[in-house]
């Protein structure tokens, strides 16, 4: 079993990354504050690992809500079945809520616990892969609004993150791919080492290697904590960690939330920033070939869907949380392991990018 | 103009109190960060002081929300008419939300601003006594559900306080005893000297005397800030200053949100905290006595309504946020100006009182 701390004051909170980190009471019991405890799942998940979670729990006054699935349902109405559940039950400010499941059940229960009773208790064993190396680090929580991702949520820290690395063998590749596409964005962000590691190792890795894929979950959560620990409300640096989102929102905003996955979206919006990058000279031709080829044996999209216009997409992603007073922000790379945000980049240059990946 | 600083680390503000303090650009100005402002008030608001706001904010790109007016638009849906204001007009994080209003605009549109983005600007301008002394100071920020008043929210502080005493002038007579109440709590719980004042006042609060008024109000905001200060998430001593609100909140839900004003029912709730006080020996029948005589000269009623059941109001009172594991806590009386939180309590003399006050 393998353990990061992620260091935050006094919200810090340890990850526990492992085969079989999800049947280990000593892991969960001790981040329960008191006897009530209600667990978040969705009807795909809930076959699948719930009846091993509630093993672990015998003797604690237990409610289950089961979401339906998909990023679809991440919105308010589906968020308020959660409160439901608990005041019904009447959970008090005590309680403890854990997400079992994806992202999408990660972000509705982790906004549930910041909000209920103005906050409570909140545990997160995260089933796939991108929900593990994503969700598990930052504490952002949230909802969609019909007009636009994440646009009402909260900053919530877990107590405990506990990743079962065996529950990896249920995911379906395309999610397991998706998964792959934010792992590969921390090597490209901040860290080369790693990303080179990856590009040695990215045969392994689809093949599920358990070894290979306890040590790039725990690398890529390493490499989010640093970043997350110098800039926990998102003020700066942290922004670096949406490489690739600004596109790649505004892809699945423009599909239609759930037709692309996040992941796939994020795949083809760091080929294009990388382009970018690559037309204003900061990074290579080769370089940008090597990452594509790497996504693509890594199972992911390099390409943007055929059907967008390059005006549609511009103009969903100016509803970016990274916009600020009207003015259009991009994460760019300096070089492979080295990003940075900026409004200062060649306009023209976008147009073209947008242009050259979306007339086919 | 009067001002005062609540300490709460890098979260501090300040708070203005005098006449005319909303007309003052100078008070305003320097608290809202970007060029988007929203302004969040109602429909009897609105016609009163909004334009008088609006003058303070040419040059931004301002957008006004009028909510309905009423405790029982507290919710989930009626804040998603703020998000969905915010993101037609593209408002970013750099936003800034003014809340204008009495408390029920307050806390739907500090919640807001707490999820909006997952945190943004917030400033308040409170028009009812109750919101100028209540919401002024806590941070305490939320909407209503169906099975229970404050259920969903977020402790969420804001950047400034504007508290005009002019707004005063056109409260209706009900809303202004409402307000009185928690000033009389304010002393009941914690400030001896300033509950005296009261009683030698009440008159001229009454004829709302805007010197009383300024001080009673100032004061008010400098109690619970103390409060507040020592214990911002309500992990202990914070809960004193819900003295009368279990009983209260009880009485409110049982009525139906709306039909007796949150400070009445604090008021009766107040009194029957008070008697269970006097009755585990802790003050005496003289002070009970002379409370009820203060309540009534401010307006207030002193019996809870006719019409409930003991039980009916006990079943109520459990689910208060202040229930830990099933164990009921109330807010009781060492002394006047001294309150503390106990599960400890004479449960056959809450029956008692609860009896005695509500079989009439």
């Amino acid at each position: 079993m393998q353990t990061l701390q992620v260091d935050l004051g006094e919200r810090s909170y340890p990850i526990f990354i492992g085969s079989g980190a999800s049947r280990q009471k000593d892991l969960l019991q001790p981040y329960i504050e008191g006897k009530q405890v209600a667990v978040v799942t969705n009807e795909t998940i809930a076959p699948l690992y719930l009846s091993q979670l509630e093993a672990l729990l015998e003797g604690y006054d237990l409610v289950t809500v089961q979401l339906p699935d998909g990023e679809k349902f991440k919105n308010l109405t589906v968020t308020n079945i959660v409160f439901d559940a608990l005041l019904k039950a009447h959970h008090t400010r005590k309680t403890t809520l854990i997400a079992l499941g994806g992202g999408v059940i990660g972000d509705i229960t982790g906004f549930s616990a910041a909000c209920y009773q103005r906050g409570v208790n909140f545990i997160q064993v995260p089933t796939t892969l991108l929900a593990q190396v994503d969700s598990s680090v930052g504490g952002k929580t949230g909802v969609n609004h019909a007009l636009g991702k994440n646009m009402i949520g909260a900053f919530y820290q877990p107590k405990v993150v506990i990743i079962d690395t065996d529950s990896l063998t249920t995911l379906p590749d395309r999610e397991f791919s998706a998964g792959l596409a934010e792992i590969i964005k921390y090597g490209l962000i901040c860290d080369a080492k790693f990303y080179a590691w990856l590009q040695k190792n990215i045969d392994g890795l689809m093949n599920r290697d358990a070894d290979l894929l306890a040590y790039a979950i725990h690398r890529s959560c390493e490499d989010k904590a640093r970043v997350v620990a110098e800039d926990e409300k998102e003020a700066g640096l942290r922004a670096i960690l949406n490489f690739g989102h600004t596109f790649g929102h505004a892809i699945e905003n423009c599909m239609g939330y759930g037709r692309w996955l996040h992941g796939e979206a994020v795949a083809a919006g760091m080929v294009m920033a990388f382009t970018l990058s690559e037309r204003m000279g900061m990074v290579s031709k080769d370089q940008l070939t090597a990452c594509c080829a790497l996504l693509k044996k890594a199972g992911l999209p390099v390409l943007p869907p055929e059907e967008l216009a390059p005006d549609e997409l511009m103009d969903k992603m100016r509803v970016d949380k990274k916009v600020i007073d009207g003015a259009l922000r991009l994460v760019l790379l300096k070089d492979i392991g080295s990003a940075y945000v900026t409004s200062d980049f060649d306009h023209a240059a976008l147009h073209n990018v947008l242009k050259s990946y979306l007339t086919h």
